[in-house]
């Protein structure tokens, strides 16, 4: 069993896609991040902020899933973060609708007593500065630190994302961010000059055109399932980190070799992510399904060529 | 040895890309798909025409390559086809500039009399009533038909396209050919679709983003290999049928194990086609660095999960 630490946003989400819309449903990176994480054997602490009008039953239902959440403030009279988008025909591009911060623009993240020894920390997208009030709270120097990050960042706050980056062993960004972070078009190169930022690791993703892990000049790459129906994408990347943290958190290896594992396991659950609107499918995923679809995967790129 | 007959353009080609320009150089579907195809042990035949300002010193190369120029057709005082575009930034859409069908206009193919009983047939992208004349002159029914084909044909000649499309075993299209083929946006489905009009293979070709083969509600991926610099794209999704074809004909084994390293070898020829303007790369492979590539593919794709 891992010990991980997982910071982030709980948040309500509505969204419009061609196959619908919803109301307010809940959502937020910790939230999905959780989720996918808590599918593989680990001792998970949530820390994020919520307002009043969080429901327990939401906070119920993470709890029921073997999350700590002791690290999860909620602020009296406060508002939980929102964000309304609203997602493209081919469902590959969104425009955000609405961003209300609310509780979100004063968090102050603090890491219960317990878990500040955890051997894995993923960071998901938050301000920086946050981020890294998260990573000095450690006292213990994890295993490996994860962080996911965006644009936003990049375009208002690039200084102190750079010094996130430069404490983390692990990026997951997409590729157009890979660009804009590097200054290179071709990812090849862009992953190289984010290495020498700090990360040991680079993880680009492509959304529905999968996701690169670099390392060292050695890549690696897991395609996303074809799937025949696509609801929602909404969580797909978080859904993506939390597998892919939760697995290496479960076998607390953090070799080149196994991080290649993880990314088919984030793959895996960012496949199931998307099937229904929200955190629906996510929620319900069982062990069975789980390991059946790792099998898809492994047909849909496994080959066996001789090479003389 | 497999014997391949190999029908598609002989041209000019004049490219512009972010990196340079060039005049008019050597391309064509047919130069492509030999080239990548020569890289197998096959007895390859090219069916196409050419005009007389075809350079003896192309057709000679092509001959060196060991294919049988004998279904070449030379039409005195006339002009080979020509073909100029230019790609956008990002080298994933191109505009095309200039289209002279030239001698192609009246390209009648014959396949020479002693290769009418090849087992392996590839239809380059072409006119679907000549892809049809050259199934017709087949006087055995070859092991296995490759189709090549493109959107312009289901906006021009959709129900000539459908004829074709229902005798052959594989077609090659791209992800919006795809859809548009068969009215349907989910890939999984749109396969589906296509493989009730006839193929029981179906590739789809997403440039950058590699490559899926389906079969029988089953699916196959092959990644593109992320390169460090791609100058100029044209050529690659040819580069790739004749990896594929070539690797079939040279191994003659057409099982769905097999075609997925077929795929392998197509996304390989891929690989090196995008790495120089025009034919220059794919014309001086060595076998040495095409098995060093596929070393790559491998590590690229190759995890080991243990499912329980």
């Amino acid at each position: 069993m891992g010990k991980l630490v997982v910071v982030g946003t709980l948040a309500f989400d509505a969204i419009e896609s061609p196959f619908g819309q919803t109301d307010k449903i809940l959502g937020g990176a910790a939230t999905y991040i959780g989720l996918a994480a808590s599918n593989f054997d680990n001792d998970i602490a949530l820390v994020s902020v919520v307002g009043e009008d969080f429901p327990q039953e939401d906070l119920d239902m993470l709890a029921s899933k073997g999350m700590n959440l002791d690290g999860v403030e909620i602020v009296a009279g406060g508002k939980t973060f929102f964000w309304s988008g609203k997602y493209h025909n081919d469902l590959n591009s969104r425009d955000t609708l609405v961003t209300e911060l609310n509780v979100l623009a004063d968090f102050k993240p603090v890491v219960p007593q317990e878990y500040r020894d955890a051997e894995f920390l993923m960071l998901g997208n938050l301000a920086p500065a946050v981020q890294l009030s998260v990573i000095d709270q450690m006292e213990t120097k994890p295993k490996m630190i994860v962080l996911d990050t965006m644009n936003f960042w990049m375009d208002h706050t690039l200084e102190e994302l750079h010094q996130v980056i430069a404490k983390v062993d692990v990026i997951t960004i997409n590729d157009e961010e890979a660009r804009q972070l590097s200054g290179e078009y071709s990812l090849v190169k862009a992953a190289q000059k984010i290495h020498q930022m700090g990360p040991e690791y680079v993880v680009i993703k492509k959304g529905e055109h999968g996701a690169l892990l670099f390392h060292n000049g050695n890549a690696f790459f897991a395609p996303a399932l074809p799937l025949e129906e696509v609801f929602d994408p909404t969580g797909a990347g978080d859904s993506f980190a939390g597998g892919f943290i939760g697995y290496l958190a479960q076998t607390k290896n953090i070799s080149f070799e196994n991080l290649k594992n993880a990314v088919v396991h984030g793959s895996n659950m960012g496949s199931f992510c998307v099937e229904k609107f929200g955190t629906l499918r996510i929620e319900n995923v069982g062990k069975e399904e789980i390991a059946r679809r790792l099998d898809q995967f492994k047909s849909l790129t496994q080959f066996d060529i001789d090479i003389k």
